[in-house]
């Protein structure tokens, strides 16, 4: 079991639909775990609640944010279908909903796609690329996941004026991916308006993930980017191929630009 | 009262979160009335059950294809904060829950964007444009809604090969755009993947809408467009500016190719 696997895992607790969890604290930003690690807890909650293979769309709004310790997964199966099954879940913590999600589940195809819009984006290889952060930032999540910047879209140590940042993922226990860590992975890159000059904490207030494909073993290569600052919001979508081309995520954020973490 | 809001208008029926309201058969095609249509009564509730302005995320999941006649949306506000309070919203009919959606509201910026990554897409003018189907299909809903495809992007009377559909949308009765509207604009064209030749009902899974400003009154310009089409299944994107080119809407749904109408 790989250490991916082994720390976004949950547990049943009954037959009421309750999954019990561990948010670690090794797959957190400044003391909070990553979005996309607690969508794959949520996500692994909903395919076991409904006995699916994989999650094909989620859709989550973030109310709170939960911090590293124990929480639960409230899962409700709402239909059950030859070709897709759904579930509410919502991790729970401190007797409070903090991540409120609808996961609709099935198998996802492993084949070549009959239509791609455009082709998986150039980067350099890994090792040309840069590893994300500086020593301002807290970035525990990143011992457990090898991310490498393209240094012409990183934002550090200068930002770009252009937000997109692409990036290779792996894990660090070169576990391969699977549709568990492409949650993961549509979220691990620094918030792509850093490269307008907007650091801080961008909490997410609602992130989808579409999964497309199985992944294939290697390196991930993904792509972030925004289409519109304003007001204090904006969005940021990512997409991910896997090491053959093929597109295997896209997500869509709603995150609020360069706020300070605060108590709720 | 515009036309629209009288037949997307949601009656709260006591202190239990349930709203009554009657899914119209002018919304509809081919008798199932348009996911756009029924996003929006859901997201009307949903403010209500909140006491919020503006709806900011939408997602929802399609469980099964509700007809044209009354329904209820049971609604339960799961955070109520400062900037954004959110609620979970269902559309239920025959006893059984038809969407599941969750929402996050608050209040739009209607300012113009600090930064956008590409202006609104030029599009020959309306009276240049042309209204979508053929005789083959039936569209209630164009007697509501006046939409203009830019005939180098229609999938009538051929299909183009790409997969992008640019339009202009307003309601018939003139009414202005507003949030509510906009969620009817991002799913009202005809389905990306006509134009790589694959026509029929084409079910949404998941559609997930951020409403990211107040639209200015006029005409809005839309854009929708495919990033890939794998084992029988879509994404469709759709992008809407106002009168003024700003950003107002994005979308993205998953959803399957070319299917027949099936009961439940």
């Amino acid at each position: 079991m790989s250490v991916f696997s082994a720390e976004s895992a949950v547990q049943r607790r009954d037959d009421s639909g309750v999954y019990d969890t561990a948010l670690s604290e090794r797959w957190a930003i400044g003391g909070k775990p990553n979005g996309g690690y607690t969508l794959s807890i949520i996500a692994r909650a909903a395919c076991e609640a409904v006995g699916a293979e994989h999650p094909l769309a989620v859709s989550a709004h973030y109310l709170r944010a939960p911090g590293s310790s124990a929480a639960e997964v409230r899962t409700e199966v709402v239909r059950s279908g030859r070709r897709v099954s759904s579930a509410r879940a919502t991790l729970w913590q401190n007797d409070k909903p903090q991540i409120d999600a609808l996961v609709s589940t099935g198998r996802l195809p492993s084949g070549p796609p009959e239509w791609m819009s455009r082709p998986a984006p150039d980067l350099p290889p890994p090792e040309e690329c840069v590893p994300p952060g500086t020593e301002k930032f807290q970035l525990e999540i990143f011992d457990r996941v090898d991310l490498r910047i393209d240094p012409a879209t990183s934002p550090f140590p200068k930002f770009t004026g252009d937000p997109t940042i692409r990036y290779w993922f792996r894990l660090h226990d070169l576990s391969e991916p699977d549709p568990f860590s492409l949650l993961v992975a549509v979220d691990a890159a620094p918030p792509t308006v850093f490269n307008l000059q907007r650091y801080g904490w961008a909490p997410t207030v609602e992130l989808t993930v579409l999964l497309r494909g199985l992944p294939e073993p290697g390196w991930l290569r993904c792509e972030s980017t925004t289409r519109m600052m304003s007001d204090g919001w904006f969005d940021e979508e990512a997409s991910v191929w896997d090491a053959t081309g093929r597109l295997v995520a896209q997500s869509r954020q709603l995150a609020l630009v360069g706020e300070r973490p605060k108590k709720d």
